[in-house]
């Protein structure tokens, strides 16, 4: 069934975690992959900044490059595969010699494509090239794919997803271990779950990246990370995740990307979900995305979101795709046709979590009452908590409201002598 | 990025939920389908018994033949999508007919597959045509995608699924109405989820057949839905639901295939899963896909088992392939090279839960004990439940063992006078 049986020849470029992996099962899957694709799977050559470090596989049959483009650009490379990491540098280089040579491309490298996505499918599409990124967004998960080619029928309405596993780990480890946010984060870096730069994971950057890929394809508009409202978690408290609990919620770095009347909003922020519903139940490194169509409803898919295993089969998922000679256009339609959106700021109402603290005094929770309905922030529940020292803990959930009314609620209350701590506010995504 | 611009034009066999939702969609989504597909989806001609039905679609712009046969072989059809339904009939003749003509076929149809997947994967290839069926399993899950595409570079080593919402709803509302079977089984009668033979459902023959297609793609087998092991949920009680419930467990008609060295394992039987586990989770009508590779470990897929929407969905984003020119074998490989598997009954050790009923004298629980022991069947946990007539409930969890083992330890409890109650024993899925 596949167009040709001529041999696919691959060039890798990145020998770490996800390269290895890679070439670990192109050596020991030969005849697997060739029994599905229909031909067989080759690397041609492979290169990383050290030629001598052990990667746990031979590496005689390959030719080496110390340059990541000339390997891209070489006679017997069919595909390029850009594992290096990295927005610029290296990673861009290759990626676009490869694309300019006509050569397919597979990367894992959201950074590259939240930041040049455009570019890049231009550059694909003007020289009849594919460029694959299932190993981006959500590691193991065939997310892409689903999105892009299973519900292609679909107009898409929301996605959602937690597709930081450092993330959900140390908010698990909160909830689940007592541990303050500071104790938590250093159990995940001690178990080096942590980039070199943590706060592209507490940050909620490299989540960000994710979701604005997913956002270009849900939505037909060009990449646009800049426009993600991002909030990482280091503002959680332990006292946030046991109230949430308490009112049946839990807090995950959730991104959220709908289309409105507005523009597109893209989030990537902590936010309470229903403690029962897929989102809630997600304990650990684990990832899931959330995809809602008109046709489809909800769909949910959940797996690791990274690790050697998981990424490497999302890289092998887009190579046997090439192999088979699918040609899907980088985000699920022509480069050119894909529209510039405004970014919105969450402008979907939305009920909200608001904590704070009060003086002891009689009438202190009348009045932030009152200031809520002076905004038109109607209450949906309200909690004062016991306490030991001068200030009481208090926490609402408010009913559906927009940022706007909400952000005057906030400052009405900042404003109010009763009010001892600043108050903290967190969306409640329904799902 | 699409191989051509001209149209792509589709004739449609059976106008009922799943054909008249993909007609809306072709309608009413023209545009979005042509710019993700970059060509357009046009429906040249459509089948169905009843011409003056109906169907809250226009038809006057499309042919009608009442033939599905002369449909499928139409010049002015690229692609005959097959919605009639039927292992065999009309819907078996006019794919046939389509494939001889070397058309591409889109179809929801478990049963047909089932029963003639072999022969329709190998006539497709013989004439050059796809073949796709990703509605047939699990509605609008993309998920024959995922395990024929996605994780093609992984060997798959379980999958496990619950494909039948209306069994899954019966179970639900079984446990949270404490309804018994035959009230729930009534409920769901009149909400119009069952099949004109119920049997189809609750006799886990509609959820064997998409068992025995997942177990193709992922094992690289013949189609082989005589090797599934049936079991129906007739037998299940509201005591066995509430027994379950009590030890941490959910019950769900629950298909698991794996390879083993004695060969293919395929059961559809009720089970117990843990009550925590995404499928100990699921409610309601939902579907779920569990797959488990070497590489990616294991992803969970969740979403509408059936319905108009979701089934066109899943009937569109095949469509969208076609469209596209991805040419993918139909069970993932050549069809040549499916290898035809010895069925395996259930052989890898599983833990086991066993209802019973005990005359209530001393001594008796030790006897099942002593039975059970004797076969080499180690006791996990035990309980013997209040009773209000002379028989007294008992249920054991069994340590992991064979079902040899097994079945000997049931032979060797009927055989004993203090054993009231046929025993009755479900497998624990490990999960
Ligand atoms: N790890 C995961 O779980 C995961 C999950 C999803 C996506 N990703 C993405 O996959 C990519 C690779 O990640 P990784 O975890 O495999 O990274 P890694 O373990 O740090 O490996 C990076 C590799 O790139 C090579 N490299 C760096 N600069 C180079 C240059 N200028 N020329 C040639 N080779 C160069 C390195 O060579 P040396 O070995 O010689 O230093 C190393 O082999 C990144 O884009 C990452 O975001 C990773
Ligand atoms: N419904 C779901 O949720 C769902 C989900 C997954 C898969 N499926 C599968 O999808 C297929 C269709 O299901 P459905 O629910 O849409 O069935 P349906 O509502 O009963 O519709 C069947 C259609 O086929 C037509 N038909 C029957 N025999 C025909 C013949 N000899 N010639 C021409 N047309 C004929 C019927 O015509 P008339 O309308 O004139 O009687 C009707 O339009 C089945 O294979 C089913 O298993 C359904």
């Amino acid at each position: 069934m596949s167009q040709t049986s001529e041999p696919l020849r691959l060039g890798i470029a990145g020998l770490g975690t996800v390269g290895a992996g890679v070439l670990k099962i192109v050596r020991q899957k030969a005849a697997l992959l060739e029994a599905r694709s229909g031909r067989s799977i080759r690397v041609s050559a492979v290169s990383a900044r050290n030629r001598d470090k052990d990667r746990g596989v031979p590496l005689k049959d390959y030719a080496w490059e110390d340059d990541p483009v000339t390997l891209a650009t070489r006679d017997d490379v069919d595909v390029f595969i850009e594992l290096m990491g990295g927005s610029d540098g290296p990673a861009k280089a290759a990626v676009e010699a490869a694309l300019k040579a006509g050569k397919d491309v597979v990367t894992a490298n959201k950074a590259l494509l939240a930041h040049h996505g455009q570019a890049l499918a231009e550059l694909a599409e003007a020289n009849g090239a594919v460029l694959r990124f299932e190993a981006a967004v959500a590691g193991g998960i065939p997310v892409i794919k689903a999105l892009t080619e299973g519900l292609a029928g679909n107009e898409i309405t929301r996605v959602i997803g937690v597709m930081n596993g450092t993330c959900n780990y140390i908010l698990t480890r909160m909830e689940d271990g007592g541990l303050t946010y500071d104790e938590a984060f250093a159990e995940a870096d001690g178990l080096g779950f942590l980039e070199a730069d943590p706060n592209l994971d507490v940050g909620g950057i490299d989540a960000g990246h994710k979701l604005s890929l997913l956002a270009a394809i849900a939505f037909g508009t060009q990449v646009n990370f800049a426009g993600v409202e991002l909030e990482g978690i280091g503002k959680i408290t332990i006292e946030d995740i046991r109230q949430a609990a308490d009112m049946g919620y839990r807090i995950k770095l959730l991104g959220v990307s709908r289309m409105t009347g507005r523009g597109l909003e893209q989030s990537m922020a902590p936010c309470l979900v229903p403690a029962g519903s897929p989102l809630g139940q997600l304990t650990g490194g684990t990832n899931m995305v959330v995809i809602e169509g008109d046709q489809v409803g909800q769909i949910v898919l959940r797996g690791a979101g990274a690790g050697e295993g998981p990424t490497a089969s999302a890289v092998m998922g887009d190579v046997m795709d090439v192999a088979r000679g699918l040609r899907v256009s980088t985000f699920g339609q022509g480069a050119k046709g894909l529209v510039s959106a405004t970014p919105a700021r969450a402008t979907t109402p939305a009920p909200y979590y608001i904590r704070t603290a009060l003086v002891d005094k009689p009438g202190a929770l009348a009045k932030v009452a009152a200031a809520l309905g002076e905004a038109g922030v109607s209450i949906h529940r309200m909690r004062q908590y016991d306490h030991t020292n001068e200030a009481a803990p208090v926490l609402v959930v408010t009913h559906r409201t927009t940022r706007a009314a909400l952000d005057e609620a906030l400052a009405a209350m900042k404003a109010l002598a009763v009010v001892v701590a600043s108050p903290v506010a967190l969306r409640i995504e329904e799902v």
